[in-house]
Order: structure tokens, then sequence, then C-alpha cells
């Protein structure tokens, strides 16, 4: 036992949980996507900057827009997927920095009075919520199906404004019955890792 | 029980997870650093480009390099961490793709035969990686420390190559006595999630 996190942990967040392209017909509730919120947020950023935003897309309007956005290989997936999420980073997220960063509330005006700085720190950090989210899904024994094959600029104009910048779009639901195809294989250690 | 995993494995990896300063004076193995990889290695990635590509800093001569190229408050916590990392995007990832990605090995020419586009699907996917690295790390009962407070160009001049840019270095250990301050407050789910 080299890793501390139980086996099923293990495999429900990971080594078993797959990319989904279809999904069973069964709603994704509000209540479950606070609870996998309230697990996420937890997950570290750069002082707390918490830049990722999240807009649901429940009504058919708004999917059918959201649909249209989408590359034509997602369309299907995002039009049949019963939530599907458009992820985005906060390009003003200083804003909440004095709340959120209580013990250096300066940190706002020393390291992002920039917009520059901040639409690069937001990138990178909303990414790794993104992948919070996306481990947080698998956490409520959902199947989550991340997407960047879309119109950025037409899904920034569409649902967001200037200041968020769309990071991709997520399927979320139970996973449907049909595997498209084997798990593709994974770099070995040495190819990803050295040491010096 | 909204969420299905269990909540030992919550707190292990979000709730009592905390991102660590100090750290005990115990030894990170290669086997622990493996059974991460081998866990998180599954995280979801675009076309499965896995770009994420990491530096173990093991040698006191090399630690002692990348000391001198953190920020002034990421030093001392560096110098003395049992283990740290240099995660980095491989911006040549596409030449792994068709054996990433046999469904469609077209990939690597259909969507990224342009360097520009090999830098912002590695920088975003690379991310997410490392927020998998960053679960996998509590997963092995560890903690992270994530620090972007360094120089960049010159980590990667000295550590990396033109093809691989710096995304964050990773302090690793078990976590020392001290916790510097209570956990700041996050978002409520109001400020993050909308629905249209």
């Amino acid at each position: 036992m080299t890793l501390a996190l139980d086996s099923a942990a293990q495999d429900l967040l990971f080594r078993e949980a797959r990319t989904a392209n279809t999904f069973a017909d069964e709603p994704v509730t509000d209540e479950q996507v606070q609870a996998i919120y309230d697990l996420v947020k937890f997950g570290p950023t750069a002082f707390n900057q918490s830049p990722l935003r999240v807009v649901l897309v429940r009504s058919d309007e708004a999917r059918e827009r959201l649909v249209g956005l989408m590359a034509e290989g997602n369309q299907a997936k995002t039009a049949s997927a019963p939530l599907t999420a458009i992820l985005a980073a906060d390009n003003e997220f200083h804003e909440e920095l004095p709340t959120l960063f209580p013990h250096f509330p300066q940190a706002k005006d020393v390291f992002f009075a920039e917009r520059q700085a901040r639409e690069q720190a937001a990138g990178l950090n909303a990414a790794l919520q993104a992948a919070y989210f996306i481990v947080g899904i698998r956490a409520a024994g959902l199947a989550a199906g991340p997407m960047t094959g879309f119109d950025f600029a037409g899904v920034q104009k569409e649902f967001l404004d200037d200041d968020h910048t769309p990071l991709m779009v997520v399927n979320i639901g139970k996973p449907g019955e049909d595997t498209p195809f084997p798990r593709s294989p994974r770099l070995a250690y040495e190819e990803v890792i050295t040491a010096v």
C-alpha cells in the first residue's frame, strides 16, 4: 500500500473513470453540483485566487445556442448530456482577493494590478480548478466529458463577457451503456519523470 | 450521501488537505512518486495528449540552483522540502499522439501542426495534469506545496529546454508540525456557479 487513498476511491476517481460520450437518461441535480463544488472548492490555487466560474446550461434555449457553437464531433453528445457546464476563468478575480487571501490583502495590488498578469494567473489557476471539478464529478459517481472543441469567441460572447475567458465545456451525467473505445495508452513513468 | 466518494477520501484529498510550507524530516521515495504517477496518469486530457513532464530535483547541487531561482518567500521551504518537482508542459507532445491517441492518429497533423496551437493545448492540459498530480500527492498521504513564484525563464534555461515551458514548482513531503494560518475562505456556490 504505497498510497493512503483506498483502492475503491482510486478506481472511482482515476483507474476506472472514463470520459463519457453518451449518458444515461437521468438528470444531474443542483444538489449534486453543489456537493461537487463544496468538495473541490478546497483544491489549492495561488493566493487562493479561485478564478474558476461555471455556467450551467440548463434551459433548452441555452443548450441549443451552445450546441451550435460546438465542433461538429461534440454536438450530438452536448445535445444529449443530462447537464453541460461552461468552465471559465474570471480575469477580474483580484477583486475578491482581499476576502480570499486575508493574510496578505495587498496581493491584489502588488501582483495583479495588470490585466495581463491576471489573465495569465487566472488561466493557470482556473485550469487547476477545472481538473479538481472533473475529479469532483467523478467523486459524485458521475462521468465527465470535457471538451475544448468549440468556438471560444462565440461561447464568450453568448454566455460570458469580456472579463471571463472560456476554458472548456464539460458534459456531466451517469455514463451510458456503450464505451466508445478501449482506454488509450499512457506514457511510461520514465517518459514523463526524470531526476536531476 | 450526495457523493459516491467515501468521506475519508474526501477529507484526504480536499477537505483536510492543506498546502504545506514546512515538512517533516522524512524522504519521499521514487516508489511513492511512481505510485502517484501510476494513479494520476489516467486523468483525462484532450486527445489523451498528456503533455505534463516532471523533473525531480534530487541532488544537492540541483536543489541549490533551483532555490536561487525561487522568489524570496519560496526559498526556505524549497531548500528544506524532502522533494521538489518542476512541472512543465511539453510543447512537442504531438510527437507522441499517434501512440497516445490511436483512434485518430491524424490528430498530430490536423490539429497540432502549428507550434502556437501546441503551446496553447499543452499549457491547458499540462495544468489539468498538474492538478491531478497535486491530488495524487495527497492520495499518497503527503502534502503538496505548489508555487508559481519563481524565475520562469531561469528555470526553463537551467532545468528544461526550449520545448518545455515551466508551469509550477511543487514541494512534496509529510507536512511539518506547524500550520501557518487557518484555511482561507472560499467563494460561495452562488458566486461561482450560475445557470442559464
